[in-house]
């Protein structure tokens, strides 16, 4: 076996083998394989696309390529939740404190944001003292302990994932879905779970942005789940426009503990009850999937899901005071409300645009060595279908630089676009691929 | 323009603009687009490929990336002669004296060989002394005295070529049309002339394993010439078996010299006289092909074609008693026959075989650094629809190692095909595409 042959055989819109895929993993991890036949490669991968069976095994072989975190001390019934990533996507620090306090065990290693996404470890580390990088023994004695935690990647998990990954970033392949669900999964199936629940989001703040393509990516992640014996479900979820009312770091952790506090935006609630009640049938505890939302609700009344997250802060190491009192969150410098010159309906508000003006005001990051301005951010007042009237606030910015807070309120303006008539309030879940 | 919108672009199906092609190149050479983003490139093309402008673009611009010859001192109508590779070709050695004797000038820088094939730059240095590496000023001036000069490129002609195709060889596009036919084409414009005759060779001998590819090779280089100005012509040519009878370097040039005294093989003169027959015409010398051929025959009896090499050997320092003596020339220490155990017909003599047996035994170089033995080789004695008879001589090899000699002669053996009934000789001249 030699790497032209592979090339040559992709090249020419074959199927490649186990061994195949194999061989160009472990050779391309270990340098014996050159950036430059992998471009190649990636490309030929990118034109002629990859069948299930390849995708599984491309899925497998990175999955293998580094540490395997190992859960089945937990049960068989172990669910991870992923996103593939939106704008306000505050999910994770919600939901994860519902589905423990129903005694579903959750051992969580999240990610940081890049580009105009955030992150959720960016987001917990507003939470002073908050440790995102504890051991893994530690990490498992906390599940074990508490029935959760929530982590950074600490682990060396799929490396080959990394390396291709940033390789696609220079070669223009990031969009393929065969490249994109191997990748998903492959970290998922690293990080240990046998039941996985992944949330695709669509739409202008997503990678996906059509639903065509979120179904091919969702049904192509499903089959990479059943082949590998990991049940899968996808959820597609609206990311149109920002999830929730709050784009930011600390300020998402604010709107999330208000949430589990029982205040949580419709948006946010239809997604937490949909891949809340898909987590929990994957767990085995309970088939219908109305009755589960009703689960969750309840644990959202009786606070039980506030008091886990408290629970899993304190664990962490974090300073519980400020969830119990969001006002001691730092707030940025300056408060700039963007105020709207007409009447009428919000008719979009681009995410991924939203995404970008509060990276630029230092929540987000270009590259991955870049710092997080944990306070800024911005606070919308307005989405999709709410009437506004002239002089009304639409947001407001969160700045510590007040010519890039103008700056934003500028762009932030420009990105509302009101209609005259009645818009209708957008549908939060897409689609359910099983 | 970023490199990244371009690779998208090819990745697409879409075309690429002037500009695209010339940032591409230039910012290659340069060092600012890294060999991982070219070799993305590089397979987006070879899947997607390029139309004749893009194509006749990418060939402008590879040789605009070094060094220009200027042979415009020689007229208008300077032709130049290019083979695509092939196994026995000395071409080059027989008819570009033929050209100058009929007042043509000949300004020829040929190649080395590599792999399977032979290179006339590595031939002609079996003639002692005999200087291939003359500077540009007397190079030109020995074609302004005698009307030929031969010698190895060195000049820096079309380096972007030379990255681009060392790439290519490592990541399985070499075989791609308009990639082979930007980088003849490239490396044939930037050495000068404006009137180019292509010796497409077709067969298990050459890159071309079949005569649709060649005619589409042709076609494409065609286009290539007339887009950019300079006529060309493609003749399609059999290298099914090797040309003549030897194979290795003075050998060949042996048999090259014994050609211009009068002896030469039957097929090495059909394509002698077809590609020279053109080579008149391109020069302006005469429409008339057969009028041509016969114009060229003459020159072969009169010797004047034999007094051009004379002079071009000793005008390049070379010791022409070698030429009036070949015998000379040094012999290898085994002279190894091929004995048939069939009687029969040969139906097959696999070029490139041929060609791989004469590398084994240190005629050819599998690595550029590799050093090539001078005298070692192949000779045939029967070539394809030739009678034999047990007991017959098929061929000698001559080796300066008895094992590698015999080895050569086993596999040699092997090579020749024999039928039990009559075998028609192969047709020389496939095609002639205008």
């Amino acid at each position: 076996m030699n790497i032209l042959e592979i090339i040559a055989k992709k090249r020419d819109n074959k199927t490649l083998s186990k061994e195949e895929i194999d061989f160009f993993i472990e050779q391309y991890c270990n340098g014996n394989i050159t950036d430059y036949q992998a471009a190649a490669l990636i490309m030929a991968i990118y034109i002629n696309g990859m069948n299930e069976e390849e995708t599984t095994n491309l899925t497998m072989s990175m999955a293998h390529s580094g540490e395997m975190l190992d859960l089945s001390v937990f049960g068989k019934n172990v669910v991870d939740k992923h996103s593939t990533g939106g704008v306000g996507d505050k999910i994770t620090l919600i939901l994860m404190p519902i589905i423990a306090s129903l005694g579903i065990p959750v051992a969580k290693m999240s990610g940081r944001g890049l580009g105009f996404t955030g992150g959720t470890i960016d987001k917990l580390e507003s939470i002073p003292g908050y440790n995102t990088s504890v051991e893994i023994d530690e990490f498992i004695q906390n599940v074990k302990n508490i029935g959760i935690s929530v982590i950074g990647q600490t682990m060396n998990l799929a490396p080959a994932d990394k390396k291709i990954y940033a390789l696609r970033d220079t070669i223009a392949c990031t969009d393929s879905i065969p490249l994109i669900a191997s990748s998903i999964m492959s970290k998922k199936i690293a990080a240990g779970a046998n039941k996985i629940i992944l949330d695709v989001t669509c739409g202008s703040g997503a990678f996906m942005q059509n639903k065509e393509d979120a179904v091919k990516l969702s049904e192509t992640m499903n089959k990479i789940g059943k082949l590998s014996n990991r049940e899968t479900i996808c959820v597609i979820t609206n990311m149109d426009e920002p999830l929730g009312y709050a784009v930011g770091n600390n300020i998402e952790v604010i709107e999330a503990i208000k949430a589990l506090k029982g205040d949580m935006p419709e948006d946010v609630k239809e997604v937490i009850l949909e891949l809340g009640a898909y987590m929990i049938k994957l767990a085995g505890l309970g088939d219908n999937i109305e009755e589960n939302k009703n689960k969750i609700l309840e644990k959202i009344e009786n606070k039980e899901a506030y008091q886990k997250l408290i629970q899993l802060v304190e664990n962490q190491g974090g300073d519980i005071s400020y969830i119990e009192n969001t006002e001691k969150f730092p707030k940025a410098k300056f408060k700039i409300p963007v105020i709207s010159d007409k009447d009428g309906f919000v008719e979009s508000l681009n995410a991924r645009k939203v995404g970008e003006i509060s990276g630029a005001l230092g929540a987000g990051r270009l590259r991955k060595e870049d710092k997080i301005d944990q306070s800024v951010g911005v606070m919308l007042c307005k989405k999709i279908s709410d009437r506004v009237e002239v002089g009304e606030t639409l947001a407001y910015v969160y700045a510590n630089n007040e010519e890039l807070g103008n700056k934003a309120s500028k762009n932030l303006k420009e990105t509302y676009k009101i209609a005259n008539n009645v818009v209708p309030k957008p549908k939060m879940i897409l689609d359910i691929v099983k």
